[in-house]
């Protein structure tokens, strides 16, 4: 095993600085595709994957849960939330004149999350969309004689030495990513970097039937027990339309008593259930890092 | 108003084809992002957008929604639903031979939606990440002399000329994208071309206080009521971690006393509850057209 930890590339992605707020070392490695990196796992050339869950530019929630609730085996066992920051940047000799720049390269997400910033501060200037924040950045550290900038984390200006001449540019200042560790095995992972802010338990959970009333037979059995539902979300099944799974999250690690026999009465009335994972979960704020 | 309809562009897009499924003629104009697109119906510029909800490969759910919550002027009028459908196509010179095709160029959502079919037909074949699936398509039509593909939808290879070599090479058969028609005001929109496929109405409730069961109790309105949610959603507020709104659902149209009477409840009950709009659907499966 030549690398240990996978996760969705490129470099200077909301996904790497996840990444590197849990593991140490270098034994790392960037995949294209969500799907890839997720089968790296079950075939054991690497170790963990890490991948956005919900809300991060690069990835859709949709994706890592489709192959998530396809591949059962894949455990998550450990999630790290990444308050999403978008800084402009420009090459280092523009630093002086950057209000002279006359087009922002950007992800298409991105340029939509800096909306305000963009409509009132910098109305002059054209927006170009390409396929990565990273791959702005990039273009931007290749072409010092353009007037051109960037819009991208803070990894990103590292990794391609640009200077951030426009800090928090984003719209939603309290707008979050949230990364799981994928694993083959149930297990928890801690991080030796990050302190555990609370635990998670996620359940898939299939109704017998689409009829009035079931979610609310089933959000009973978590109710009068006092267990506390963090997420909730239901999603149609690939089967077509109309057909329903829930995925809900617990506040809590798995115990001994009470989620084993909620989920066992759930079942005895005609529902699936399955445990994605109970896990540490960390809250990365990444004040430590100079932005 | 030079423009009625306003959508999230480029051509090409399942947005596009939302927006042809739904309207007739050509006043249709497409905007760079989902905020520019909302500001055009809110400034009166146009009358009428068209922007996805959830799932598609363009936008996300979060930018359409958070700006949507944020400017609550505007109401949903209307949904059309359309399946992903990803097809394999190259430059019409290269028909007989595409299996010698040496790379694939595609949104990135859309290459890992196709992994399958990209890891047992075409291993041999790299990828390239671009910025859209109509990018990828028109690159492909102004290089016929490369040995180059493009994943990406039928009114894609229809814009540039290109041939269809591979149909429906998407992992998932039932992934389906909800596109939303936005207005200025509440009212219902119904299409010349598609047939209801029913009703729905959007809330978006507020729950006083962070409590286990408070979710249950909220449902229990609508469930003694037998009023039939088709979706619900917790969203984390953007005013910090912690804090959820809940997006729900419901099976029907506005109605004179159930829908009222349940809001009118679980407002005295402290919930903050907005209606998003009340609404027709509409399927549009696709069938018809020559793919």
């Amino acid at each position: 095993m030549a690398y240990k930890i996978g996760y969705l590339g490129p470099k200077g992605t909301f996904t790497k600085i996840a990444v590197d707020a849990i593991f140490n070392g270098d034994e790392k490695k960037g995949y294209t595709t969500i799907p890839e990196c997720m089968d790296a796992v079950e075939q054991e050339e690497i170790k963990y994957a890490v991948l956005p869950l919900e809300n991060a530019i690069e990835g859709t929630v949709n994706l890592t849960l489709d192959y998530l609730i396809e591949k059962k085996p894949l455990k998550i066992i450990s999630e790290v939330i990444v308050p999403i920051r978008q800084h402009l940047m420009v090459h280092p000799s523009h630093v002086k004149d950057w209000k002279n720049i006359e087009v922002i390269h950007s992800h298409p997400h991105a340029i939509a999350q800096c909306h305000h910033f963009l409509h009132e501060d910098m109305k002059q200037v054209r927006t170009e969309s390409v396929s990565s924040t990273g791959a702005a950045a990039k273009y931007v550290s290749e072409h010092p004689e353009l007037k051109v900038g960037a819009i991208a984390n803070h990894l990103a200006a590292e990794e391609y030495g640009l200077s951030i001449v426009k800090k928090d540019i984003h719209d939603f200042t309290n707008n979050h990513t949230r990364f799981v560790v994928l694993h083959k095995y149930a297990s928890e992972l801690f991080s030796k970097k990050l302190e555990v802010k609370g635990y998670k338990t996620t359940l898939m959970i299939t109704l017998p039937s689409d009829h009035p009333g079931a979610l609310h037979q089933v959000l009973s059995a978590f109710a009068w027990r006092k267990v506390n539902l963090s997420k909730i979300e239901s999603r149609p099944m690939k089967t077509g339309l109309g057909n329903y799974f829930f995925l809900i999250d617990i506040e809590q690690k798995m115990d001994d008593v009470l989620i084993p026999n909620a989920i066992a009465e759930l079942e005895s009335l005609g529902c699936s259930v399955e445990v994605l994972g109970s896990y540490p979960y960390f809250l990365f704020n990444g004040l430590s890092l100079q932005v």
